[in-house]
C-alpha cells in the first residue's frame, strides 16, 4: 500500500506544498506582468517537468536551466525554448546539437571571444545553428563581460556575421543581490543589473547589430526592481519554493516556504536535552547560508509534522551524515518527542536540499489537514 | 562511442582511482589483522557493490550501512551480514523484516529501552527475529547510552529474554576523533572508545548476558588505536577513498586520495586573475571541513587533469550552484588555462561529494598515464 499521508512516508522525504508553490508562482507572474517583461522561469531549483508546466502556464513557454542534463530532460518532456544559462564550453556543443535535433531550441551564453569563434566553427562542422547570448557582469564579478568592453561588440558582431550561429541578445544575473540585507539595497542592485543589460543592448544596437533579448534575473531583483524599462525578460528560479535564506532577504515570508523535509526522531540525549532526527548533512545539505543572518537557523528550522511551529523555535544545530541534532529549549523535553515523532525541517537553501532527492511528495496546505500525499512528482539530478 | 579517457568524459564526473582504492583497502585490512579484530567495512561513503566486494575480500563478509536503502541495495546484491549502524526507528522494522526475508541478516542498533521493547513486540507481530546491538556513547555526545548506565543492562536483558529478538553485543563510534589534530589525541580517543565498548561488554556479561560482538569504529581510531584488546570488530568507512580533511587529521596522505571530480574551465575573469570551472556547490558539496584546519583548501584542491599538482597550490575558493571560482597565483594566468581545460578537484569530505553522483568512472594511476576509463561502477543515493 503506497504512503497516503506524511505520517506513513519513509523518512527522510522531500515535501512540496502545492498551495504555496502555486501562490509563489502567481506572485512572480503578476510581478513580471506588472513590470512589462516576460517571465522565463529558471528550473535549476525544481528540476521537475511538473513544476515547469505550472511555472510556464500563461507565459511565453521558455525556461532557463543550469545544466545540460536539465536541458536534455526538459527537451525530452516537450519544452521547446530552453536557455542554458551557464557559459557554454565548446566540447558540450555536440550534446546541444543532439537536443536541438529533437526539436527544442537551446539558447547558449558566453563571455568569451574565443568560445564564440569555436561555436561558429562547431556550428559549421555539425551543420547546426547555435543561438547565443552574451553574458554581462553587472557587478557580481563571477562571469560575463563588462557592458563597455570591446569583447561585447566583438562577440555580437562575430555571431551576427556567422553562417551557423545567431546573436540573440544579452543576459546578466545579479547574484550579488543575495548579499543585500534591505529592500533598498536590492533595489539598487536591481537597477545596476537593468542598467548593465540595457546599456549593453543599446551599445550593440548602435554598432548596427540587432539585440532582441535583454534578459536579467535573480529572485530578489525580479521582485524588487523599481523599473525594468528596456528589459525583455526575467529569469528567477528559487521564488518557486523559497527557503529560510530567501525569507531573510525579503524574497518571501517563512509562510511561503513550499519545500520541507519530513524526518523522525531517532535518538534522545536526555542529559543534554537534545535529540537526533534521521535527516543530516545528506538529507538537508551542508549549506549554512543563514550563518551570518539575523536569524541563524543552523541547518534548518524545525516544526511539527503538520508544519505548525513549536512555541520555542527549534532548529537543526548540527549535522552528521545521516543525523541532525536538535537542542530543546523552553518547556520541551525529550519525553514529549519520543523516538518516531515526525518533524518538518525547512532548509536554508532549497536548491541544495532538493538536489538530494529524486522525487517530491506533494501535499496541499489548503486542503484538509494538509498532510495527505496528493501526488508524487519526479525530479532529476546530476549532469 | 562511450568515453574512453578522462579527457572525453562529460563534466563534472566523479573519478575513482582503483590503484589508490586497493592500497587504502589493503592498509586497513592489514591494520585490522595486526590488531586482531575483524574488519566490517562501512559502506556509507562508497554505496557501491563493486567497492563493497573489494572491501570484504579476505574479511568475514559483513558490512555496515547508514541507511535502509543501502541495506536493501546490498542485500539485493548478495551481502548476507549487514549492520544498519543508525538507531532503528520502530516504523522502519517492516522494511527490515522484508530485507531479512530475502536472506540477509540485519543487525540493528538502539540506545533506547522503549525502542527495544517496540522491537521485541514488532518481532512477535511480524513473526520475525531481530538481532540488536546497544549503541554506546564513548564521548561524542551524539547518541548511545553510557557504559555504566542502567539502560545498558536493561536493554541487554530485554533482548536476551525476548522471543523474537536477540542481543548481539555493543557498538560505539568515536566520531569526535575528527576533532583531533595530532596522532596522540587520536590514540587517546581510540582508547576511550575501546574502553567504553569493552567495559560495557564486561558489565553485561557480569549480569549473566552473553555479549558476542564488541564493535568500534572510525577511520582515525581504527588506524591509530594502540590496543584493541577486547574489541571484536572495527567499522571504518571513509578510509576507502580518503579526502582532504582526512589527510589533515593523519588518516591518509594527499597521495592516497582515490576520489576526485573532473571539471572544465568555463569562464575567465582576467581582471581578477581567476577562473570558473563547471563544478560548484552541487558537484563538490558545500562541506567546509578544512575551514579551520592548517591548510584550508576552500571547496577542493585543484590539480591538472592527470592529477599532477600545479606549482602554486590551487583551490576552489568559492562555489555557486554549478560553478567553482579558482583564484590564480604565482605565474599562472587565465591564458594558460583556456576555456575547456580539464582540472581535477579533490574534495574536503568525500562522503558528501560522492553522494552527488550516481556512478564512479574508474581510472588506475598505476596503469599507463592513469587517464583511461577502465570501468564504470554504479552507486546509490537517497533513502
Amino acid at each position: 500500500m503506497p504512503p497516503t499521508t506524511i505520517f506513513d512516508l519513509p523518512t527522510p522525504s522531500l515535501i512540496l506544498d502545492r498551495a504555496k508553490l502555486v501562490r509563489n508562482l502567481r506572485r512572480m507572474a503578476d510581478t513580471a506582468r506588472r513590470k512589462g517583461v516576460l517571465l522565463r522561469p529558471h528550473l535549476k531549483t525544481a528540476k521537475s517537468i511538473d513544476v515547469a508546466r505550472l511555472a510556464i502556464e500563461g507565459q511565453s513557454g521558455g525556461i532557463a536551466v543550469s545544466t545540460l542534463k536539465e536541458a536534455e530532460y526538459f527537451a525530452s518532456q516537450g519544452i521547446k525554448d530552453i536557455q542554458y544559462a551557464a557559459c557554454i564550453i565548446p566540447d558540450q556543443l555536440t550534446r546541444v546539437a543532439d537536443i536541438q535535433r529533437l526539436g527544442s531550441r537551446i539558447t547558449l551564453i558566453t563571455d568569451s571571444v574565443e568560445v564564440t569563434r569555436a561555436i561558429c566553427s562547431m556550428g559549421r562542422e555539425l551543420d547546426e545553428t547555435f543561438r547565443v547570448q552574451v553574458e554581462l557582469d553587472c557587478g557580481e564579478g563571477r562571469s560575463g563581460v563588462f557592458p563597455d568592453s570591446e569583447e561585447l561588440i566583438e562577440i555580437a558582431r562575430i555571431l551576427d556575421e556567422a553562417s551557423h550561429a545567431t546573436f540573440s541578445g544579452v543576459m546578466t544575473h545579479a547574484g550579488h543581490s543575495y548579499q543585500c540585507r534591505t529592500i533598498a539595497e536590492i533595489e539598487e542592485v536591481a537597477e545596476a543589473e537593468r542598467d548593465t543589460a540595457v546599456s549593453a543592448a543599446e551599445r550593440i544596437r548602435r554598432h548596427g547589430v540587432a539585440c532582441a533579448t535583454v534578459s536579467i534575473g535573480s529572485t530578489p531583483t525580479a521582485l524588487y526592481a523599481r523599473s525594468l524599462d528596456g528589459v525583455t525578460e526575467v529569469r528567477p528560479g528559487v521564488y518557486m519554493f523559497g527557503d529560510m535564506f530567501q525569507a531573510q532577504i525579503n524574497s518571501c515570508s517563512v509562510d511561503d516556504l513550499a519545500i520541507s523535509v519530513i524526518a523522525e526522531v531517532s535518538s534522545h540525549h536526555a542529559a543534554m536535552n537534545r535529540l537526533l532526527v534521521n535527516a543530516g548533512a545528506l538529507a538537508l545539505s551542508k549549506d549554512r547560508s543563514t550563518e551570518n543572518m539575523p536569524n541563524d537557523i543552523g541547518f534548518g528550522l524545525v516544526t511539527k509534522a503538520d508544519g505548525q511551529p513549536f512555541k520555542a523555535p527549534m532548529k537543526v544545530a548540527r549535522v552528521y551524515q545521516e543525523h541532525g541534532q536538535i537542542p530543546l529549549f523552553g518547556e520541551l523535553s525529550c519525553e514529549q518527542l519520543p523516538v518516531g515523532t515526525r518533524l518538518r525541517i525547512y532548509p536554508n537553501h532549497v536548491c541544495m536540499t532538493a538536489a538530494m532527492y529524486d522525487q517530491y511528495h506533494l501535499v496541499d496546505s489548503e486542503q484538509g489537514d494538509g498532510c495527505e500525499i496528493i501526488a508524487i512528482w519526479p525530479r532529476i539530478n546530476g549532469w
